[in-house]
């Protein structure tokens, strides 16, 4: 592959990313076909039980496609899901090669498309940008190929580490270009998970308030008027609650669908029918073996999460839940937004997490820094915890 | 003043800067002679007690000196100090115009120098980037128009803000370039202040291990082959000790002047004789009216460092120290490395600080962001307090 192959394949990654808001909870794919050095169709997976990113490549660019190259983000699907396999697709349109970045995770396919194309006489190659392409996908790639969702963190703190003041006082540590990146990370969440001591302290609403056009255009994703017809995607909200202390009023059960995550015995109390009755479903999880925030068992959570299709799980949580997914080696990213304030050693840590030695200490690797305003955003992934990426 | 007016400032405050390690306790000045549009001579004031910027440029110069412009990042001095007045040096060297970035803080001269060259008929202008030929000397400049050094706190912390384990244990939260990075901070001050608690924990030398070229180096500072003739210049170590704690048999002890800072009657027992005869010189300050660090007043401190000429105070405290200075206002500037680690909850804070409500924590400016490897350097200055900048 040469270094054409490598600047369609970066503009099919380009493209896949236009479904970062609206594809969940199928994978984002971008697709290009290419005849003769020229772009002939491109398509995007805009939305599942849409047409997949091939479809509309191919659709795009009608007789065009016979002999050319199709550069695809994720290996094209060889299987009736929603939609009819891709593979088929590219085949009947007389597709002479195709470029894929990495293989699907999905264990129905694995393989078996590449295979397909190859089989019809059709050239294929794969991993072009795969780590590229894989990135784009965190949630999706983790879920297939480790049975749960990914987990990122999302943390507001000040230089020195602190995320509310003792007394639970926490608006507003960063400012409003921070809040608003926010919405773009709650926006791509098929998830998002908090604890009852927030919805107590906060109140929040831990919803999306920005339409796919407007989320796109902040995220400087390109124009798209496919973007104007989609809807807003609500993530579900998800409540770690074993005592059932969030409140009927609370504004997290308004509107999209929130499960309040707690005990059996919980859920067979009175204040359990209260909250079925302001719309919430109640999950009941089992208790943790060892001490886990509310007691539940977070491993449990993620794999009813992975059944339920969750590939990304945003967590807006105080140090307890925080301090109970690092414990249990379940976070996958660290989301942290810093300001440049000092609160105090009062203040209240970002995650609840008793590290008796140096030895012992949680190393990260930063991979992405970036100033929102005055708040400075660091990406970090553990190192040493397995992950998809 | 034009566009070259500019360049040549700049070219001015770059051999300033020449001096960053060596002229202290004098201000860091650099002087550049320009005669029609080229460079005649340059000088950097390398070490108080030796010619100062404008004499070394002038004698660079020579008699391409007369009827040029000298550009000089501070106000040529007008009195007989260490060396004879610059004014003189510059009107008989027949030069017909003078452009200063800053006049001079010091109140010995301050405005005079302009004016004697004034009334010797040059033309002379003031102000041409006067902001960065402040932050050049932010020690001089603070001592000279608020009685006290600059205070620099470094601290070295993890993502979530912490210093070291429960147990005290800390080396090594950051890497090598950040430590080595650390040198150069040292070796810029007149004085490196820590407590006896971190003697007692990491016993460490708080000197300078770098020759005036390898820092130079370091640095990115321009080669000079004066440098090669320099010595190591080695603060003054300073600890705060109310207990007088400190082991004989500490390193920080060792070779350079140290100064325990303790109260009258500790400085009157046994103890104190035995750090005397260890080659420290016991001073003995107030005690603190309010609670501090070893409840010494640290603005008597100040004020005592302020006589002995001390521009710049590099602290390297644990967060006792570190808090005290920040609950008295006196934190100038903080110099944060940051790890990609977490420590936990159980760790210690960055200063010791009871900060009750949100309204007042301290809101600090980042002026520089930079990557050492993978730890992140901060420089912040605290919102609010007044300083020299």
């Amino acid at each position: 592959m040469n270094a054409a192959d490598r600047e369609w394949m970066h503009r099919a990654l380009m493209l896949a990313d236009c479904g970062r808001f609206t594809a969940d909870p199928n994978p984002r794919v971008g697709c290009v076909i290419v005849r003769d050095g020229h772009e002939v169709g491109v398509g995007v997976h805009w939305r599942a039980g849409e047409a997949h990113a091939e479809v509309n490549a191919l659709q795009a660019a009608g007789d065009a496609a016979r002999g050319a190259t199709a550069y695809v983000s994720l290996e094209p699907c060889n299987h009736h899901g929603r939609t009819p396999p891709c593979t088929e697709a590219l085949i009947a349109a007389g597709v002479g090669r195709v470029v894929i970045a990495m293989e699907d995770p999905d264990p129905r396919v694995c393989g078996g498309g590449a295979d397909r194309l190859r089989a019809a006489g059709i050239a294929v190659e794969t991993g072009l940008l795969e780590a590229e392409a894989r990135a784009l996908n965190p949630g999706f790639v983790q879920r297939m190929e480790r049975g749960r969702p990914w987990v990122r963190i999302k943390s507001a703190i000040s230089l020195d580490g602190r995320t509310a003041m003792a007394s639970g006082e926490s608006q507003w540590i960063t400012g409003e270009a921070a809040r608003n990146d926010v919405q773009l990370w709650r926006a791509r969440a098929g998830a998002i998970l908090t604890g009852s001591g927030t919805v107590l302290a906060d109140d929040p609403q831990l919803n999306v308030r920005r339409s796919p056009t407007e989320l796109a255009a902040a995220a400087g994703l390109p124009e798209s008027p496919r973007l104007a017809d989609l809807p807003v995607r609500q993530p579900l909200r998800l409540i770690v609650d074993s005592g059932l202390r969030t409140p009927p009023t609370a504004r997290i059960l308004q509107g999209s669908p929130t499960w309040v995550l707690t005990t059996e015995s919980a859920a067979a109390g009175p204040a359990a029918d209260v909250l079925r009755g302001r719309g919430a479903d109640l999950i009941v999880l089992p208790e943790a073996a060892e001490d886990a925030a509310g007691h539940l068992d977070l491993q449990a959570l993620l794999a009813e999460l992975h059944t339920r299709e969750i590939n990304e799980l945003h967590v807006e949580a105080g140090p307890g839940l925080a301090g109970a997914l690092a414990r249990a080696g379940l976070v996958d990213e660290w989301l942290v937004y810093q300001a440049p304030l000092l609160l105090g050693s009062g203040g209240r840590p970002m995650v609840d997490w008793d590290i008796g030695r140096m030895a012992e200490r949680a190393e990260l690797e930063v991979v992405e820094s970036r100033w929102l305003g005055e708040t400075l955003r660091l990406r970090a992934l553990p190192r040493g915890v397995p992950n998809s990426l």
